[in-house]
This record gives structure tokens, sequence and C-alpha cells, in this order.
């Protein structure tokens, strides 16, 4: 089963890899087009080369530290060198595919919707295949040279996670800085609209919806994906020996092969309508991998025990996708209340976006606890990863769709610049709005996911330290409950003063610029677009550092200092607070951008009404809620558990 | 002890009684004075005598629950009848008191600070008095009548928990509700000042002062106070048996006689610097405490470790409340920097006050981490609630300082509604800002006597429902804490539209009056008060039966859905996420608060500039959370374990 898991595994690198080479060749006619989209690419690249320097001397820190460390050694140390080395890969190519494919489809959406939606798909869609193409690869290649010491592939498992939070958060932090920064001076100070050229900051947002919504969530995901593969592994031993080990290797490929066959399909339909494309290849996806689960479980004894562990991840995260939908479109109340409230101001704007962020946890936490609880009656702590592996198996096809939108938003950007006709903004406009109903399902699986993740996590972690119990009577696991609970605020908060920080310093070059430069207002003289793009990268880069050394750091101080129990604490304290602040930023922020939008289609006024100037301030404190510290915490406490499972050695 | 303990619950009510007659018998000189006074206090008894219709039923309801389900019975429906009794005259009382006090301090303050500083704080320590001797006056008749079965002392507290529920939900609304709607309305929109008699909601929200931070936080403390007593009475004899009894009991009557002392004093010292004495009285309570603890441990065995675990406790408290300090005073830089954020406008206002909010969750929780251990350590879960009691002691002096904040500021409004000369108006305001800080602390102890009190109900729980130990390994305990983590956040929501929804409200009913008689605004004609102070009413009552009944009923159904084990879970999540969102809410309102004053100070371009219509909204948003969302949340964590640890014979 290894061998068929590392097949599926190179046939999706090789399938990213052609569909990269194929954007690649689509020679790009307008040279303003070709300009403008060479500077978000360059920009990109100097981003990710910072931040790759960085991240090395990290690594090669804690690959020492992993080689020395008592119980662990060179092995655990490669294989962390390798996960983190393949997340680097798959983030770049990625990357590289999407600064492709943004411009091609401005330039495609010149002759029609159809070809635009292709090029904007595949460009998404390098980074889908390449992430799980690479994880599972990884996971095969370490298992197959230790098929006796699973441990092991903790190891790699923790270089994905730490690559993922300092891409995470940084992307996060660029994106952010640059989208606040333009806003609030380029939109409401200068009045100007959104991607002018004109606005010296244009080019560093556009970087950041790469850096941050494509590299970013693609490392979030690869680490996502491979935790949970490998927490299902280390319980599948205890749960059903060899036969449960090939079961999970199974379940990985088939949704791989199925991730794959989804979007072909979604390329190759000959369809009209962009929704209902990219709806039909998600939910084939889904309905294939159900289909050969079902089939799989003749490797086990209680097949169809696992089946059940399964289907109710899947179930949990569609219904938690569906949940998301409900409180982030403008199609429910919510959003309409909050656009509604924004009538009274600011303050009652954001007063309805923080009650129903809050509110929109209750839902999506019944079902996670009915999922936990159902998944448990099934395969026990087993059937908790299995339920994470099924809701991530097809992230393949979810990552695909989810890169997509930011491609075809940079594509807007880019013909707004580059002075195209109206007709192609609106193209890549629709193309844009098309995605969202479909990533809120990927946001479901992904806070769903990290949850059930970090609950296989803390499981083995507990059979690794050798803890029969946790108990919460115990004055140390509740000290370390609270810990746990305060470091999802304390995160949160450095993720958004970050933010704060980095915007400031984005509005103060701004507004020099233009006052330094009166030619740029007047259009008659260029703005430094460079100088923007490097205080994002710059500030990304200098404020990723303290946030990441503190999730490595905590559990290990925490698990010296108060013991294994304490540490056992820290994390589930951490796991509850941070899938309730998660969900809570997620919604409230994307409440926030679509009460805006819902305003901007004609609400309460309209675009310049008292109304959406309300509604502007709403979006601009949900940016940083919902694009930086709430992925953030996702990634946060999967690390946390990661981080406690690798050094459990020294805590026995 | 019992004894003396009932003894010097007397005497501290009769103090109060005393009190409360000495102000009514000051006449009001000047007419105008006395309407607008006579406005605010019929107001507040018309909110009071509507509230108790309401709690009078679900008292009721619940008495006759619990008088017939199986292993309670009559005596606990009694004591459960007592605790709300007790907790209703307290409230009642305490408000009658300061909406006396608040017109004579008006008067006395023309002719100068100390008679005014005198009438304010005799106003608000009635309310400290007659919290500390109900309370303990109503667990030594409780334990007294039933010397045997300390579990009927569970009934007490519930009653005293429940009515704390609603009164701090109802007051909350109430008060934010008019204090937005006047803000939004007068200020904001018509541009006319802070207490400006032509705004209809002005009346509405001086009532608010008193429903919501005198009658509200009176009952808030009376249930955290007799909560703390019962679980810490409950731990003792599992303990230490009758003689760790006996030292809770004089534990409870040394604090009670501090606070007399420390109030006596505050009072009959002359002293010309209003904060210095308040400081003074605090401190001086909190010494005599320890001293006459430390003697107390002659009634112990190990009576140095009863000490300790009191002393961490007090500890504890005092850092939590210097922290609070740090966090939400003008003197430190969280609030300089939220006041500099708002130079860019709302938005960037809005965030930096909530991460600081969340960054300011860190220490304290280290704090209460720590003297959690550290109570532990000294004497076992008793330790825990020893410490909560050691916080509470001296609640009575913390009480009256609190309590005299609102008077003053009501004495302020009134000045200013009935055009007393500026001198006047600048010493309440005077009076009213040197609360401030001693205020902080006591929060500080509310906050921290809220968690430590939670926790050892979670102890008595688990020895209730016979559960040896409580593992987070087991779903049922993780669905559980999940859910709890949730109800917070659900709470909080409701809390916060519930806020939103009557301000809403009230923005028309003003906006209404404003257009409908222009002479309003012109001077010429009075606004219609009472309609306001309806709306509020009405509000109030209305929306604070969901979130109470939500309290009540989700323990019951989760421990009959799931089990005792998931209530455990539920009871920890709760504790855990309600300690810190309590925190956060508390933290970030306090600042953006007095970053709205600082920049009222003349920082950052005044009062009118840009800066302060930023500040204003932050202000606004902090409204319902540090008034309203925050609060509850305390009272909700010990509403839920009282609950589940008077239900438990049902849960075995």
């Amino acid at each position: 089963m290894e061998i068929s898991l590392i097949l599926v595994a190179v046939a999706a690198i090789a399938l990213a890899l052609i569909q990269g080479m194929d954007i690649r060749r689509i020679k790009v006619a307008d040279a303003k087009v070709a300009e403008i989209g060479g500077y978000i690419a360059d920009g990109a690249m100097a981003y990710l080369k910072r931040q790759y320097k960085v991240l090395a001397v990290f690594v090669v820190v804690l690959a020492v530290v992993l080689a020395v460390t008592p119980g662990l050694g060179v092995t655990t140390s490669m294989a962390f060198v390798l996960g983190a080395l393949f997340s680097v890969i798959a983030g770049f190519c990625g990357m590289k595919a999407a600064t492709s494919a943004n411009m091609r489809t401005t330039q495609a959406a010149g002759s029609g919707l159809e070809g635009a939606f292709r090029v904007a798909f595949s460009g998404g869609s390098v980074m889908g295949l390449m992430v799980v193409g690479l994880g599972a690869l990884g996971v095969g290649i370490v298992y197959i040279l230790n098929p006796d010491n699973l441990n092991i592939l903790t190891g790699f498992s923790l270089g994905a996670s730490s690559i993922a939070l300092f891409c995470r958060v940084g992307g996060g932090i660029y994106t952010k800085a640059a989208d606040v920064g333009a806003d609030l001076v380029g939109k409401v100070e200068a009045g100007i609209p959104e991607d002018d050229p004109r606005n010296p900051a244009v080019i560093a947002d556009n970087v950041g919806d790469n850096v941050g919504d494509v590299a970013g969530m693609g490392s979030d995901l690869f680490e996502s994906y491979v935790g949970c593969i490998v927490s299902a592994l280390l319980l599948a031993v205890v749960w059903g020996g060899q036969g449960a080990l090939l079961y999970v290797m199974g379940l990985v490929a088939a949704g791989i092969a199925s991730s794959i066959i989804g979007i072909l399909v979604v390329k190759l339909v000959k369809a009209k309508d962009a929704q209902f494309t990219l709806n039909m290849g998600t939910y084939l996806s889904s309905i294939l991998l159900v289909a050969v689960t079902f089939f799989l479980g003749g490797l086990l004894e209680n097949g169809i025990s696992a089946f059940g562990a399964v289907v109710s991840g899947i179930i949990a995260g569609l219904l938690i996708g569906k949940l998301t939908e409900i409180y982030t479109s403008d199609q429910y109340k919510p959003v309409k209340e909050i656009a509604a409230a924004c009538d009274t101001g600011a303050a009652t704007n954001i007063l309805s976006g923080l009650s129903y962020g809050m509110l929109s946890t209750t839902w999506p936490i019944l079902v996670l606890a009915a999922a936990t609880l159902a998944a448990y009656f099934f395969c026990g702590d087993f059937g908790i990863a299995l339920a994470a592996v099924g809701m991530l198996a097809t992230v393949g096809m979810v990552i695909s769709v989810d890169a997509y939108g930011p491609v075809a938003d940079n594509a807007g950007g880019i013909a707004e610049m580059s002075g195209q006709p109206e007709s192609v903004r609106e193209i890549t406009d629709h193309l844009d709005s098309v995605g969202n109903t479909t990533a809120a399902i990927g946001k479901g699986f992904s806070i769903g996911s990290a949850a059930l993740t970090a609950l296989a996590l803390f499981a083995s972690y507990a059979i690794a330290v050798d803890l029969e119990s946790i108990d919460i009577l115990n004055p140390r696991v509740m000290a370390g409950l609270l810990i746990g609970g305060m470091l999802s605020f304390l995160f949160s908060a450095l993720a958004i003063s970050a933010v704060s920080r980095a915007a400031n310093k984005m509005i103060d070059e701004v507004r020099r610029q233009f006052k330094a430069f009166p030619g740029i207002m007047a259009g008659t003289e260029k703005p430094d677009y460079a100088k923007c793009v490097d205080i994002s990268t710059q500030a990304a880069i200098h404020e990723m550092i303290l946030p990441g050394l503190i999730a490595i750091i905590s559990p290990l101080a925490v698990g010296f200092l108060l013991g294994k129990e304490a540490l056992a604490g820290l994390l589930a304290g951490a796991t509850i607070t941070g899938v309730l602040v998660a969900i809570m930023m997620a919604n409230a922020g994307g409440a926030w951008d679509n009460a805006k939008k819902y305003i901007e289609g004609g609400f309460g006024g309209g675009k310049g009404s008292d109304s959406h100037k309300a509604a502007v301030i709403g979006d601009t404190v949900g940016d940083p809620l919902k694009d930086t510290a709430g992925p953030s915490i996702n990634i946060l406490i999967k690390l946390m558990s990661m981080v406690a499972l690798v050094f459990a050695p020294l805590f026995l």
C-alpha cells in the first residue's frame, strides 16, 4: 500500500508540474500586463527568498537540537528537515504558478469567461496538487525508510508545522499590512479606487494576496494534511496493527486520486457556469472518496467502524462549511444584519460583527463535539484521527479552489492597473466571487480538521509520555489548561498588533509619497512600489519571529517546569480556546467583509454613504482577524501538540 | 464561631441601615436637584420592581423544582429562596442608598470636596455592608439550622447566583442601552454634551449607573462572596473536619470586621486627599485581615498551611488588580498607545484595543495558575477555596469603593442637569476619577475570586458526583470542555447583541423626540424622559431571560444527555474560556474608555478632533463588553458550577 501511496503522490506532483509549465508556455501579449505581473511576481519571490533565509537558520538550529536530544537523534532530525523542505518546495511551486497564472488570467479574460476560469483554476491547482503530492510522498518515504519506528514520522510533521506557522504568520502580516495600508490611505483618505495604479501600496497589496492567501494557506494545509496522517498512523498501530496502517495509507491515496479526478473534471468539462463546475468537482471528489473508503474497509477486521469514523469526519466538515457560509454570506441573516447595523455607525457595526462572530461558534462546536463522540464510538482515539483524515483526504481539490480565488483577484488588480476594458474586470470579479462559496467549505474542513487533528495528537502525546489519564482535578493539569487557553489569546494579540504596527509603517510611507510627489495623484509620476513591497517584507519577516518562538518554546517550558500533566493540560486548553477564537475571528472577519460588499452592492446607501464608511471600518478590523490571527491559531494548536509529541521522550 | 459570624454580620447590617438613614435625613434644599434626583430614584425603583416580578416567577418555579427533585427537597428549596431573597434585599437597600446619596453629594459639593466625598462614600458603603452582612448572616442561619447537612448551603448559594445573573445581565443591558443611545444621538449626532438635560435618554443613562453599576455589581459580588464561602465550607469538612469549618467562619467574620473598620476609618478620618483615604481604608482592611488570619490558625492543626493558602489568594488578587490598572490606566503604555492608534482612525483604535485586551490576559492567567498551584500545595482543593475567601473576605470595603464611583458620577449628572456652577461638577468629576484606581483592585479581586471559586466548586462537584478523576482523554470530557468553552462565547454574544438591540430602540426614540419636538433642542420644551426609561426597562427585562435560562439549562442538559463526566468537562471549559473572555473584555473596554478620556484631556487633538471621534467609537464598542458581557460571564461560570453541584444527586 505504501508503494501505491507513493505512486499516486508522484502522479499528483507530475500533474502539478505539467500544469505549471502549461501556464508559463502561454505568452503574455500586452506589455503593460506583463510589466505589472512582473512586479507582483518579483515582489513575491523577493519575499519568499528572505523568508527562506530566516527559516533556514531556524531549521538548522532546531535540526541540531533534535539530533542531540536524548531519545531522538539524527533520523528524526533528518525527517524534520525533509518536512520543512517539502513544505518550502510546495509553497514555492504554488506561488510561482499563481504569479504566472494571474496575468495570463487577465489576458484570457479579454476573450471570455471560460478561458480565464481555466487558467485561474490551473494556477490554483498547482498548489493543491503539490501539497498533497509532497505531503504523501514525504510520509511514504519516511515510513519506508523506518517501518519499525513510526515516531520518526513526527519529525517530518514537525518540519511541516514549523514552516507553516512562520509562513502563515509572516504571510498574514504581509498581506494585511499592505491591504490595510493601501485601503486606509488610498481608498479612505485619497478617495481613489481599489487597485488604482497611483496607490504606492497597490503592488504590495497584490503580492500579499499571493504570499498570504496562496503560499501561507498552502503551507497551512500542508501541515494539517501531514499532521492528521501522521497522528492517524501512530494511533492506527495501537488500534488495529498493520492492517489499520495500510488502511490509512489507502485512504490517503484514495483521497489524492479523487482530488486528481475532481481537478481534471473541472478543467476538462466544458461548462458555462463556473460555480457549478467548481461545486461539481468538489462534491465529486468527496463522493469518490466515500465510495473507495467503503471498499478499503476490507483491509480491516472491523472495516465498517473505520468507515463510520471517516464519514463522521466528512459530514462534520461539510456541516461546518455550510455553517461558515451561513455566517459569512450575504444570502443569510447575519451579514444582512451587520450591514444594517452600519446605519448607526461603525461602533454598532463592530458590536454586531463581534457578537455574530462569537455566536457563530455555537453550532460548529456542537458539530465537532458530536463528531468527536461519534468517531471515538467507532474506533476510539484512532477514530478521531480517521475523521480528521477523512476531512482532509480531498484537500488537493479544496486547495485548488482556495488558491484559485487569489489568482482571479490578482488578475482583476492587473486588469485595473494595466487599463484593460471594464469587461475584463467584470469577468475576473465574477471568477473571484464564484470561488467564495466553495472556499467556505474549505475553511470548514480546515478548522474542523485542525481541531480533530489536535485531539488525535493529544491522544498520541498521552501514549508517548505514558499518561493513562489526564485528570482535571490535578491542579497542574488545571494550571496547564489555563496557560494553554491564554496562549491562544496571547498569540492572537501578537498577530493583530504586528499587523497594526506594519500597517502603520505602510500608512506613513503612502502618505509620505503622496505628499512628496504630487505628480503621483495627477498620474504624471510613478509611485515607488518597491519601497512599499520592502516595508511589508521587512515587517512580516521581523514580526513572525516572536509568535513563532512562543509557539515552540511554551510547551517545552511548561513541560519542564510543571511536568507532563501540565503540558497535557496546556495542549487541551490551547485546542479548546484556539478553536473557538479561530472560528470567531474567521466568521466575524468574513461577515464584515461581505457586509461591506453587500452595501457596495447598493444596500443602505451604497458606496460612499455613511453606512459604507462604517462598513469599511468593520472590514479593516476583520482583516487581521480572519487572515492573520485566526488561521495562525489553527497552526499554533497543532504545532504545540507536535512539539510536545516529538519531545515526549524528555518528559518521560 | 457561627455565633460570632452572625453577630458581626448583624453589626454590618445595622451599620448599613444607620448610614442609609443618616443620608436620607439630609434635606435637599435645591428644588431642581431634588426633582432630577427624584426622576432617577423613581426610574431605578420602577426598574427594580419590574425585575423583581419576573424574578419572583423564576424563583417560585425553581423552588418547586428543587423541592420535588429526588435527593434535594424542601429544605434546599427554602435555602434557595432565602438566598434569592437576601440578594434582592441587599440590592434594594444599596440602590435606595445610592439614589438618595447622589443628589445629596451634588448638594454637598456646593460647599467643598470633603463633605461631598463623605456623602458619596456613605452611599456606596451601604451596598458594601449589606452584601457582606446578609451574605454571612444567610450562611450562618442555614448552617445553624442544618449543621449536619452542609449541602443545604448550596441551595442558598444557588439563590444568590441566579438572582445575580439576572441582575447583572439585566442591569448591564439597561445601563449600556441607555448609555450608547444617549451618546450616539446626543453627543455624536446632536453635538450636545454629556448629561445635557435636553437629551431625552439622560435620565435613563443616570438610572442605568444605579441599576448596572450599583445593584448589578452588588448582586454579582454577593454571589461571589456566598459562593466562595459555601465552597470553602464544603471542602473544609473533607480537609480538616470541624476545626476547618470554624476556621472558614472565623475568616469570614474577620473579613467583615476588617471591612467595617476600614469603612469607618475612611468616613471618620479627616483627610484632604480622597484618593489617599480610599487607598488607606482598602489596604488597612487587607492588613487587618492578614493579621487576624494568622492568629486564627490556632483553630487548626496545620494553621500555617491555611494561612499560606489565604495569603496566596490575597496576593493574587492584589497582583491581578495592579495588572488591571496597568492595562486600563492612562498612566501606562497600553492606554497611551491605544489613544495614539486613534490618530489613524476607528479601525486601528479597535484593533489596538482588541489586541491589548487579549494580551492583558497573559499575566493574570499566570498569576492565577500560580495561585492555584500554591493554594493547592498548602491545603489541596480546600486551599483553592480558601484563596478565594481570602480575596473576597474584605469585599465589604471593596464594594463600598466600587459603588461610591457611580454615586459620584450621578452627582455630576445631577449637577449638570440642574445647572449648578462649574465648580460643583469639577468636584464630582474629581471624586469619580479618584475611585477608579481603587476600583481596579476590586475588579482584580472579582475576576480572580470568580476563577478560584469556580475551581473550588468544580472540586466540590467532583466529590458530590463521586468522580475520582476527570480524564480529558475521555471523549465525553473533551466534548464537555468544548461545549463549556463555547457557552462563554455564546453568552457574550447574546449579551452584546441584546445591548445592541436595546440601544437601537433607544436611538430611534431619541431621534424621534428630537424630530417631533424641535423645542427640546431649543430648550423650550422638556423631553419625555419617562419614555426612554421605559425602553431601557422593558429591553433589560426582556433580554435577560434567554441568557439566564441558557446558564441554568445547559449544565442540566449536558449532564442528562452526556453524563456527569461531560458536565465536569463543561464546567472546566466554561471556567477557562470564561476567565479569559472576562479579563479581555474588562480590560479592552476599560482601556478604550480611558483612551477616550486621555484624548479629551488634550492628547492628539483633544475633544472634537478626528482622533476623539475614533476614540468615541472604541469607547462605545467597549461599553457592553466591559459592563454587560464581561461581568456576566464571571457569574455564568459560578452559576453553572452551582447548578451542577445542587443537582448533583441526579447525576449519581
